[in-house]
């Protein structure tokens, strides 16, 4: 697999550090996998935008950062035309097909998925909307099994939100799947 | 204040990496400063171990990782054992003064407190061990104002929790206080 580098970005609140972590603690926990997970602020986390970094690699991770990412998600249209130009020639752009409207010049395969619309509408929670995504993500690139997922978020999430948060997760997998590989 | 490194570590479950978040983000959003937050996965994660690491700086961050922490806690013995080697000669470790039995041999101002103690019967919920610790060291670091971190555990932990969570945080800077300096 050699190495992967996410970014996963939107806004404040939007819990994008909490589904990098889960992504990494997955694919070191459950298989086997070395993985960094980093957020830096800096000025622009006060205006708002969150962005947070994940490197998965069968081998050691020497630098951590991500500069340029193979797989970038874009969660809001402020952190798509900010970070647009740090996904990899041929890369995978995953965007919320009502929140973000995507570029045409973005040298990139871009998956617009109704993300929010599934976090709001199906399962009833937006703040599962981080989750969807990753449920989205894990199909899409196969980076880690899903089980390997669910089981992280079985351990990570309290009590009362676990429910809807593995609803999401198993809605955004099914979102992916037609765009795996 | 040029640059203080941080390494939370513990059990999987105790929160260092939300602290470490809550912490990064209180200073860059509420206090002008910039942050690095990272944590890696690799064998050591799948024993159970646990570690975050935080950069707070007036300056630009070059390199994010911590090797040698300005600041380490540590809230198991497996923690403590492990990490000891990875405080700067003169710094600071806090420790769970119940979890943790101290080395005398340490080059650091070792301050042992109650934190699980308080979280436990005090708090009533284990859960706030996290955010007990993060009050003592923002006590006795005075890294950042507490009303700064109070500002994003508002925002970061979710409603059922954050009553539970203030009152960790409250009575975590009061067990630091008589530490500060």
């Amino acid at each position: 697999m050699a190495r992967t580098r996410f970014i996963f970005s939107g806004a404040g609140g939007q819990g994008v550090i909490t589904a990098a972590v889960i992504l990494g603690e997955a694919a070191a926990l459950h298989e086997g996998l070395n993985a960094v997970q980093a957020q830096s602020y800096g000025p622009e986390a006060r205006g708002g935008a969150s962005r947070a970094e994940l490197i998965i690699s069968d081998d050691v991770i020497n630098f951590p950062r991500v500069n340029n990412a193979n797989v970038l998600v874009c969660l809001t249209q402020e952190a798509y035309n900010r970070y647009y130009p740090h996904i990899r020639p041929g890369g995978l752009l995953v965007t919320d097909s009502k929140l973000v409207t995507p570029l045409s010049k973005v040298d990139a395969r871009q998956v617009p998925l109704p993300l929010f619309k599934t976090a709001m509408e199906t399962v009833g929670e937006p703040v599962t909307l981080n989750i969807c995504m990753l449920g989205a993500v894990v199909a899409i690139t196969g980076i880690v099994k899903n089980g390997s997922v669910e089981k992280v978020i079985e351990t990570r999430i309290p009590g009362e939100f676990l429910e809807v948060n593995r609803k999401a997760f198993s809605l955004g997998y099914e979102l992916g799947l037609p765009h795996a590989g």
